[in-house]
């Protein structure tokens, strides 16, 4: 859908590495274990230097085409021959309640596929394998001309993407994105084999992958068996994969050097000061106010009952998940220590550009940005859109007649011609709706419109006609037709006809927004480019000072990361790197064996006979961040040693800044995984399938 | 304290009595059972019209002396000779809490004193009973010239009423409050004799008081034993009381006409649609964001085991009361139908004022009122304070010494003279302070301060002293003597002396606030003189449109309401006017007896032994709201029948306008309370003595 921001902050797993303090002068110049690195461009020299070993290229090879990509957020490995592959329940999460009913709910209960025949196909996942990276940055760049308005070079910069973009699918079939790198300072060209016919195999109980819950959510020690496994199937038989990471049962010890390879979300380190601060003081209370907001929404809802409950879990998980994350990332910015010496760093910089001629225009950049903010700020309230399932739909359908009228490169990005599979697999997903959450959603939505625009507002009123928030979704949630796949798919085939034909109230809506929604977009788009062009040179610069050490910022794109597995000090404790099976127990009876602290029946079931002392979870200082939920930890063998699937709460700030001081990536190790499966889960089959 | 504008939120329980559609042509000119009257203006003629009853003098007196108010924040009543004094189990929670420790939850698992010399003296508990009221409106105005700027008249009216307060104090010994009513239309001055020596008696189980917890808050139908029992004692021994509440064992029956004599906190139904709007649009988003924050905050606290739940709870309920509470209220406001309805009203009554020579001068009110909500708009994010309970504590100090230099009445209102007891009992107050909590929640008030003002704001630079907020919070509430009562007992002898002195660090964080705290406060102070003159001017308006059948707005002060006792119909569902004990016993099996629907074992243990059939919930058409919780409901005997305690979720928006519809003031049945503590609570000889 085009619209689900929180939808994406909701299931991107907000973790990564953070700081107390920065050493480095030039930040995005690496130091230490920071980064995440393109495949393309792999530290080599960092690496030789700081743990005295070079990846050949053959092992990147195969470890990049060993990495699994969740384009629903988050990252994964094939880990068969046979397609098997294995990600983190918590990003699971959002297909298990797709799947699950109020009389099967996978989810709470867990899954185990008794043969493959019993696999169960999955709405609508698309998995994706990077297949080749390609420099575009110059084809990219002509198209921009001095002389155009930023507006116009938003336009064109976008249409050329989307031109090769059609390119690549239509000469390799593959799917083709153009990534745009350090902020814009580079454009490279993805390409990735897309799995759709994801079918799951086995997923442990919630109580067990989320074990602690919201309390324990970004701790550590801890205790989760936060994994599930999934199958990729061709032409209906499972597919036979080439590249697949070999299991190491011992996995990680302490000390070892690890490498992540994954797909972190999204990082800001390249921002300016001014940038921060409007993170600071103006856009990231702003989420906060639109996640307790949402939050409390799905809390009274879930009081409702058992099903309510279910229904809303998912969400609620999403939800408290960015909530607990980006207090922590807020809580580092409101650290004057780190704004403090941010600001020396940017002196710093600025002061040598000024002093060489050459570089002495890039210093431009700054004042783009500031301006650029000047005008977010016009445009936070404006955003004419509304957070709900089947608002997303009538509005992708909407536009998308439109669109469809234009060239492929004149159109909204998400709807250019190489991006249309994914973008119908969403809109025509069979997953259930729930009329009563719908319902409940969009009055809040119409609600929070009248919070940001003010009842006068000219939108506000067409959208409420006349009536409360709550009887207007009341009234739309009724007589909308669109919770019907083959309704969408009548419209959406239908085009503008269709569109303008339709009485449904949803549909209704969405039009009336419609104009207001692209004034919006296209400021935001300008606003984009004008960032883009700035980031630009603040790259140039950085890489002037830098040299090559330099990695862009994360982009929801397979980077690799590495570090120690190491343990840490925080308030006086020493805080071992490894967890035990058997400390699980310890922890539910430390308190009291009240929920969240409930293992499973299980769990208990099979305590005597599982080897307690097996690891469980640990932590090691790789760079990571939310979307690298899932990845896999291999050693220098490339052999997998555990799964990554939380930060602990010193990593919160990881968005702006990196140090392996107390901060941590924390990771299911893969010895907990094949025991759980052994002898908790009754599927020695699998475990013994993993890595085959 | 100075600054607990959340506390106030928190303690007083919304509820109120509404509508769908607003009649009545002239708002504030009441229509069937509408209204919070005054005693000393009783709507005689109404009630003889509607209900065939005309309350005698006597009648009346004898009901308003047995009338308490918690002077924290509810409503009460004797109900015996003895000093016994019934409000609810959520008014009494905030004492509860206070007396509660570790190993005595007395606010969880209830309290029975064995015998008078078993009763708990509370910490901080004031309660008054109204003695005398008198009009004082034209002592008021003429302190006021034509010729004074806002400032000064704002400077002058209060000086007025703090002379008028003291002299009234030196002449009665009675607490003397001059309260501003219709906005500013009429001051009267409320004489109340005060009971400083009160004592717990016996409180039910939170599980009993509150059962459905959250979920259940402002629905209907309930099964909430929300009482509990105090005394009041003079000189050590319970006091003699001449007027108190007699029983009537049957208690409240459908259809019967009920009075209500409480202390309604606030309504706002004088406002002007431009005063509306503003809370719509402004105001009332940015209290939603600031529940929602507090709300998270304490449930992230309370996660952390059963004795910070326990810390938390009455924090928590609170909040999310209020929560609710403005949720319902702000839902109302977004319904165009009533703001175009109060919007038709005010069209008409301005047009009425235009056409009469005489009148059209009081029209000029509205634009000072527009004037006024625009300066509002940015003194919002201006305030100077923490809301901390040690904050509180150090700014009331700091601001205390600099006041008491100035004569009584060029102080800030809070440090009148007349004020001076109540003020002192609370800041040297014994109820336990927890660092813990006080750290967390100062971090949180820090950071807010971040959000509101921006890190660059002086202010916040200064408070931060170059640390992050929760670092500072804890360097703060760990330097600071101020949890001892001793340390605050001597500052506050100490005066200006001891505050320059001091090198406490809480005291120093509050007198670096000082000088803008007094001038957000001061401007605030001239913005209300403006709106009191301005609605002095609405008020003459309506007078003189609709005669002498308007009750002014709410200022948590005694008001007698009535009505009668009516079930509802809502969403095709017929909602009888009454429940029973045993249906609480089947409202918990339908909600499986999971928490918060969990009757206590007491309850259980008892099941047999009590009649099912004794009422035990019942609505009433009765215009009441937060602040009326306690309020004794009496018949026409003037005899108890129950004890409000909620208002049903459709009540919401009586802070603006009420209707009877479907909208209902909630009440425990007195019936219910005596065969509880007969049945369940092997209390008899309270249920003996109530009433004799």
């Amino acid at each position: 859908m085009n619209t689900q921001p929180l939808g994406l902050i909701g299931s991107q797993k907000w973790i990564g590495v953070v700081t107390l303090l920065l050493v480095s002068a030039v930040p995005m110049t690496s130091s230490g274990d920071e980064g995440m690195w393109l495949f393309n461009a792999t530290p080599t020299k960092q690496l030789q230097a700081i743990h005295g070993f070079e990846p050949s290229q053959p092992w990147l090879d195969h470890l990049m085409l060993s990495s699994v990509r969740f384009n629903s957020g988050g990252s994964a490995s094939f880990v068969s021959s046979q397609g098997l592959v294995l990600t983190n329940h918590h990003v699971a999460s959002d297909t298990l309640y797709k799947l699950s009913t109020a009389e099967h709910n996978y989810n709470e209960n867990g899954f185990l596929a008794a043969s493959t025949a019993d696999e169960i196909k999955t709405p609508d996942l698309e998995l994706n394998q990077l297949i080749s990276i390609e420099d575009v940055t110059e084809r990219v760049n002509a198209s921009i001309k001095e002389s155009m308005t930023v507006q116009e070079a938003a336009k064109a910069r976008q249409a050329k993407m989307a031109s090769i973009e059609k390119e690549s699918l239509d000469a390799t079939g593959l799917r083709s994105d153009v990534v745009t790198l350090y902020g814009g300072g580079r454009y490279h060209l993805y390409r990735y084999k897309k799995y759709t016919d994801v079918r799951l195999v086995w997923a442990p109980e919630a109580g067990a992958a989320f074990f602690g819950g919201d309390a324990d959510n970004f701790e550590y020690p801890r205790f989760c068996l936060d994994v599930t496994l999934f199958r990729v199937y061709e032409n209906g038989k499972p597919a036979v994969i080439e590249h697949f990471l070999k299991m190491d049962p011992k996995g990680a010890r302490d000390q070892d050097l690890v490498f992540v390879s994954g797909n972190p979300g999204r990082t800001r380190r390249i921002f300016t000061h001014d940038a921060i601060e409007y993170q600071r003081d103006v856009a990231m209370p702003r989420t906060m106010n639109l996640l307790r907001r949402k939050e409390i929404l799905m809390q009274q809802y879930a009081l409702a009952g058992p099903e309510q409950q279910r229904r809303s879990r998912d969400d609620l998980f999403g939800i408290q998940n960015s909530r607990k994350a980006y207090t922590g990332m807020l809580a580092g910015l409101q650290d004057p220590s780190f704004t403090a010496s941010k600001k020396q760093q940017e002196t710093e910089l600025l002061s040598r550009l000024s002093q060489d001629r050459k570089l002495a225009p890039l210093t431009k950049a700054w004042e783009q940005i500031r301006a650029s903010l000047e005008k977010r700020r016009e445009l936070l309230t404006q955003g004419a859109t509304l957070r709900s399932r089947l608002y997303g739909i009538a509005e992708t359908l909407t536009l998308m007649a439109s669109e469809d009228r234009k060239s492929n490169g004149d159109r909204l990005r998400e709807f250019r011609d190489s991006n249309r599979e994914s973008l119908l697999q969403e809109l025509l997903s069979e997953a259930p709706i729930y009329e009563d959450l719908e319902r409940l959603q969009l009055a809040d939505e119409l609600a929070r419109l009248i919070d940001d625009r003010g009842a006068n507002d000219p939108l506000v009123i067409a959208a409420l006609a006349g009536k409360s928030p709550k009887q207007r979704a009341a009234e739309i949630i009724a007589g909308t037709k669109l919770t019907a796949v083959s309704e969408r798919k009548r419209i959406s085939e239908g085009g503008t006809q269709a569109i303008s034909e339709s009485k449904d109230p949803l549909i209704l809506l969405a039009k009336s927004f419609e104009s207001e929604y692209r004034r919006v977009h296209e400021a935001t788009d300008s606003l984009e480019e004008q960032e883009r062009q700035a980031y630009a040179k603040v790259t140039e610069a950085k890489f002037a000072v830098g040299g090559d050490s330099v990695y862009p910022d994360a982009t929801f794109t397979l980077r690799l990361a590495f570090g120690k597995v190491l343990g840490y000090e925080t308030e006086g404790k020493k805080i071992p790197a490894q967890t035990t099976l058997g400390g699980a127990f310890s922890h539910e009876s430390l308190h009291l064996e009240k929920d969240p602290w409930v293992l499973p029946e299980s769990w208990h079931t099979a305590k005597s006979k599982m080897n307690a002392d097996t690891p469980f979870n640990f932590v090691c200082t790789a760079d990571i961040i939310g979307g690298n939920s899932g990845s896999p930890v291999v050693s220098r063998d490339g052999a997998m040693v555990g799964i990554i699937f939380d930060g602990n709460i010193e990593s919160l700030t990881a968005d702006f800044y990196y140090t392996d001081n107390v901060s941590r990536a924390v990771a299911v190790h893969i010895a907990g995984v094949l025991e759980s499966l052994r002898s908790i889960y009754n599927a020695p089959h699998l475990a013994d399938e993993m890595g085959r």
